[in-house]
């Protein structure tokens, strides 16, 4: 038995998300059919995040165990040559047998996408925001989320999770040009969270609430007190750490 | 009768290029039928390059006459409610009534977008080329060509033209991770020309054909010593200088 590991960029326009679902196609369940394939065995794909609909991914990281001999570069080709074009897998390597994608992984990092004028070429990775928005108050609500904090304020009613504590290591907004992008990397992310976030970040800099208020959502801790989640199509999953 | 110059932006991916044409959507045509539906008038837009299908631009330019009163902002808001997603309008200004979007013209920039890595994000922005390539030698093949040239081995056959020379003012190869960018400007383009020359740039760098070769080819003029069009999807009309 081999235990190997996956590291895979997909574009999630077309997606009902990573996770196998019934009522669509899912990143999991296209990358378990073409391994199944190639490899002539049951394969369980276990990815470290369950990136929702139409939420992208440059940096997901996967494993899944084999009985296989082939190489792991024999299996890149093999695999790309199968998948669609809007999944590819960048690396494939031999992990010891206890490495599990969503349990080892140590941090998460994500990007999020917003732009201040409409954009065609961009328009799946990116959220068109039409306010005028004062960066300097996002900056500061990035900074203010950094550490470890309760976001359940953040996190989608019915998540089934024991705490709501993540430690985010590091939160900030970046400006280039017409773009403004979040950077975001935690322990753990709960379910919605950096849609959430930045949907309410978006509140605080078009002045819809005050950086006070925005504070004040945490100790609320109901989802109803924080902005509309941004759209699905402005968020990446970048990289997982182990 | 007022002239309206527009500043576009568009994802060539899913049309048959800029130019209207029988076999199926076009810019132009979408265009025209947006402004027709709102100015209730017969409309003719000129572009000031025509791009091939599947090419993209950041800053198309291109020109209209109408009787219209509306104003500038007016008539912006309306069009791009009505443009499909993929098509974006970032300015409209009115213009001397002697302005044409391509006789006009005094320069143009193009990019074309390589990656050394297949890409799931930008595969439809980018030409994925499997080959090692020489980097240095690619980037003396751009300063070569830049200057004035007859650029006939460059260009389709059958195109309507009086003569070949082309001034290049710029052209330079950037690389910035797995993906290299070549940017181009010049005072006009042939047909297909951009894609050609990025075709055999590509296979100097691979080392297909030799740099001295690739010198030869201009003194043949004939298409057909050149190398392959690179893929459409590459490349991006970058903008227009009048």
């Amino acid at each position: 038995m081999r235990n190997i590991k996956l590291l895979i960029e997909y574009d999630g326009t077309n997606y009902v998300g990573w996770q196998r679902q019934e009522n669509g196609k899912s990143i999991q369940g296209e990358i378990e059919s073409v391994l199944q394939r190639i490899l002539q065995e049951r394969v369980n794909v276990i990815g470290a995040g369950r990136t929702d609909a139409g939420v992208h991914a440059r940096g997901q990281v996967a494993n899944f165990r084999t009985e296989t001999k082939r190489s792991s570069q024999e299996m890149l080709g093999a695999f790309n040559a199968l998948l669609p074009e809007d999944i590819v897998i960048h690396e494939i390597e031999q992990v010891p047998l206890e490495f599990h994608a969503r349990y080892s992984a140590r941090e998460r990092r994500y990007s999020y996408l917003l732009t201040k004028t409409p954009t065609a070429l961009q328009r799946q990775h990116s959220w068109y925001v039409k306010y005028e928005l004062e960066i300097d108050l996002m900056k500061r609500a990035a900074e203010a989320i950094t550490g470890t904090h309760d976001f359940e304020s953040f996190c989608k009613a019915n998540s089934d999770v024991e705490h709501y504590r993540c430690t985010v290591t590091s939160a900030s907004w970046n400006e280039e040009g017409t773009l403004l992008q979040l950077t975001i990397s935690a322990d753990r992310f709960l379910h919605g969270m950096v849609r959430a976030l930045v949907g309410t970040m978006v509140d605080v800099g078009r002045g819809y609430i005050s950086f006070d208020e925005f504070l004040r959502i945490f100790e609320k801790k109901n989802r109803t007190e924080a902005g509309m989640a941004a759209p699905a199509k402005g968020l990446v999953l970048e990289a997982v750490m182990y």
